[in-house]
């Protein structure tokens, strides 16, 4: 593949793989709502005229990935044979298709496939610029960056003007900001000890672990049982100290009176958010257990569908850290968008990662933010989780507990032909023997 | 096929058909936000050991109908071969399959997918029974009622006792009306006038028409220009005189802001409601449009997701009349939810109908609702469009400009087999010579 190229290319072909990897098989990855998931990528790669690949996907936890890939493919008419330059008009006629829009709008499988193919996009372009994408969008001009926002539903809490201002405002020391960045990496929090799946043993293990390893939080998943729940918290407590911040995470397990409940029982382990504490859809009903549980910071955002969502837990003082998802929401472009907007109401996004991929990706939009957006690490963290991170071509790097900002080109999404040969549902060897 | 039979039985086969309507030839269906529609079914049948089938579809407008009827092929395994007496366990199992979940969850394509299937169920067990399902949900008992339902996510709003309460409280009663409804049928409105493709001419004749039918209510598509709805509510106001109601629909053409400045340059024409202003996900927008449009009524549905918006919709005081659609949410099942806050918040239910078999299935639920529920039809309506009725083998009657009670067995959206082949994408006749 050429390193870098200028000049007009065109999208000849469009590939999709049911990439499905089996987690369930060592209950990584088990939480309250989710005990058996088998991590898989609904995986698409662009091919150019001029020899360049762009990867991307959308993450699922196992049945339903084929479903997934289906719709993946159907975008196909959106991509081939045309020339990719504007990737805000691209997006927006993907999102506003007045047909596909009906199967959403803007949510569910139809829009995480805009999202993978929107990811694939982004890819494909920061490895043609030789420049990995969180540097490519932070050297892109505020006017180009709200060119490739699509602002419908969203000016009643932030305007196209106001989000150039943002923008603009963080223009003076982003090259000191880069080099920094380069220099010390964003820091990371690790879920590998928390999974409901492991004993009080491998919790002690993975606790004193991420200490070594310099994280600066943990967290915990909760919500099955609460007296194991309060049993496990006091393990972590006792290995990582009275003020170390550990974050719950309930994986909507809750309703609003159950959540508010279940969380005060907890609160003397003083947890540093709770995280997906009900539904993803419910805006009153997070900022309900919000004011029902002060000052525990309620987090969330790895299933909201997108920017209308996010708007309203904003809006109504649900949340106080917003989790971006890279792969749910329509991919960088509507990330932007939800970048902005925690910005001008001033929460703090600390992303969702692990799963498939997920760390590879996000990391570019946190370290986007920094540079470009906001002007800041403080308060901030990328979740980590150390799985299968070795079926990737530009695999995350962590150092000190902090995210080593990418140098290759891309968006880093792109997984080892192997790795996909391999997992590929059903007929892979992975599966096939299984 | 028999008619009517008991005892255990079990599904033994599954057909999907992707059948779509080249509607948009004629600009039938034609708004602000969907221009050119070809108004199409992801169409399901079940097959039962003693030689029942249930009829079932997701509604989509064209393309992406393929990517929704994959996704109803994916949910074959939790009905082959299961024995689907108890339609509440089964309907908990697909929206709760922690893997299928991850898609939603409980919205967009999977989501649709699962009402497509559950709706088939439904018309399965009501043609068993030898029943319209109107009547066999009406004859269910309180209890049998509440345990169809999945109250997670509710209770801050509907917890099932007050659901059981609800219903309890409508025991009285119920055969008188049963007999009123047969004999009276339940109120329609009609859409057919207000397509924004449709010249001044053909709005007139159609206005007059509605009324000669005797329709106690229009509604018209507005949101795309200002002084072309003014001049078309004028218009419709000239032939229906100046008390009709005449409704206006937006389909989500705009922001909060200006969605409260053009509602308020129609305020003279005194909209009867004005219907899904803007994204179906923005509860805290259709809030702030109804104060700001005050006294004229919201009302929203035919897009939004699931039970958990609704609820907010309610608590929010966001919207005035709530149109429920029969095939978006988790069909029949999560419908008895919205039904029933509904009444709690004592919001009138006004369904949203039309596409392809819309008007079919939704009456059933109309009708139970007052037989069951509310025990009232005052303030409100079916909405209805005379499109494509001759395809189905037991089409609604409308009567006085009223839906005259279904009496054959089922749920009435099943589709004459000339018309799956003849329309079938992309290989029916309609399609190959296209």
């Amino acid at each position: 593949m050429p390193v870098g190229a200028a000049g007009a290319y065109r999208i000849v072909g469009m590939e999709t793989h049911d990439v499905r990897f089996p987690t369930s098989r060592q209950l990584d990855g088990s939480d309250a709502m989710n005990p058996d998931p088998d991590y898989s990528a609904a995986y698409v790669v662009l091919k150019t005229d001029d020899g360049f690949e762009g990867h991307g996907f959308a993450f699922t936890i196992g049945r339903g990935n084929d479903v997934q890939t289906t719709a993946i493919s159907a975008l196909e008419p959106y991509v081939i044979g045309k020339d990719v330059e504007d990737l805000g008009a691209l997006y927006k006629d993907m999102v506003n298709d007045s047909q596909l829009r009906w199967l959403g709008p803007e949510k569910g499988v139809m829009h995480m496939a805009i999202s993978a193919v929107v990811n694939a996009l982004w890819d494909l372009k920061a490895k043609r610029a030789g420049k990995p994408l969180w540097r490519l969008l932070s050297e892109l001009s505020p006017e180009q960056i709200v060119d490739l926002i699509d602002f419908r539903y969203l000016s009643d809490a932030l305007t196209r003007d106001e989000a150039l201002q943002i923008l603009k405002n963080a223009e003076q020391g982003k090259a000191e900001r880069i080099a920094r960045l380069i220099e010390v990496g964003y820091p990371a929090y690790t879920t590998s000890p928390g999974w409901l799946g492991y004993d009080d043993e491998k919790l002690r293990r993975l606790c004193k672990e991420a200490l070594d390893q310099g994280f600066g939080q943990i967290k915990l998943k909760v919500g099955a049982d609460l007296e194991d729940d309060r049993r496990r918290f006091r393990v972590a407590r006792e290995i990582c100290g009275p003020d170390f911040p550990i974050a719950i995470d309930a994986n909507q397990r809750w309703d609003v009176g159950s959540g508010i409940e279940w969380i005060n029982a907890l609160r003397e382990f003083k947890p540093h958010w709770v995280e997906e504490p009900t539904s993803p859809d419910d805006v009153l009903g997070h900022a309900a257990i919000a004011r029902g549980i002060e000052p525990i910071p309620v987090a969330t955002g790895e299933h909201v569908q997108n920017r209308i969502i996010f708007k309203q837990l904003l809006q109504a003082n649900a949340i106080s850290y917003l989790q971006i998802d890279s792969a749910r929401v329509g991919g960088v472009n509507e990330n932007l968008a939800i970048l902005l907007l925690a910005a001008k109401f001033g929460v703090p996004v600390c992303p969702h990662a692990g799963g498939v991929g997920l760390c590879e990706l996000v990391q570019h939009l946190s370290m986007f933010d920094y540079v470009a957006v906001t002007g800041t690490m403080d308060d901030r963290v990328i979740e980590y989780v150390d799985h299968l991170h070795e079926h990737f071509v530009d695999p995350v790097v962590i150092r000190n507990g902090r995210y080593v900002a990418p140098s290759a080109p891309g968006f880093s999404g792109e997984l080892h032909a192997a790795s996909i040969t391999a997992h590929t549902f059903p007929d892979g060897e992975v599966w096939r023997d299984a």
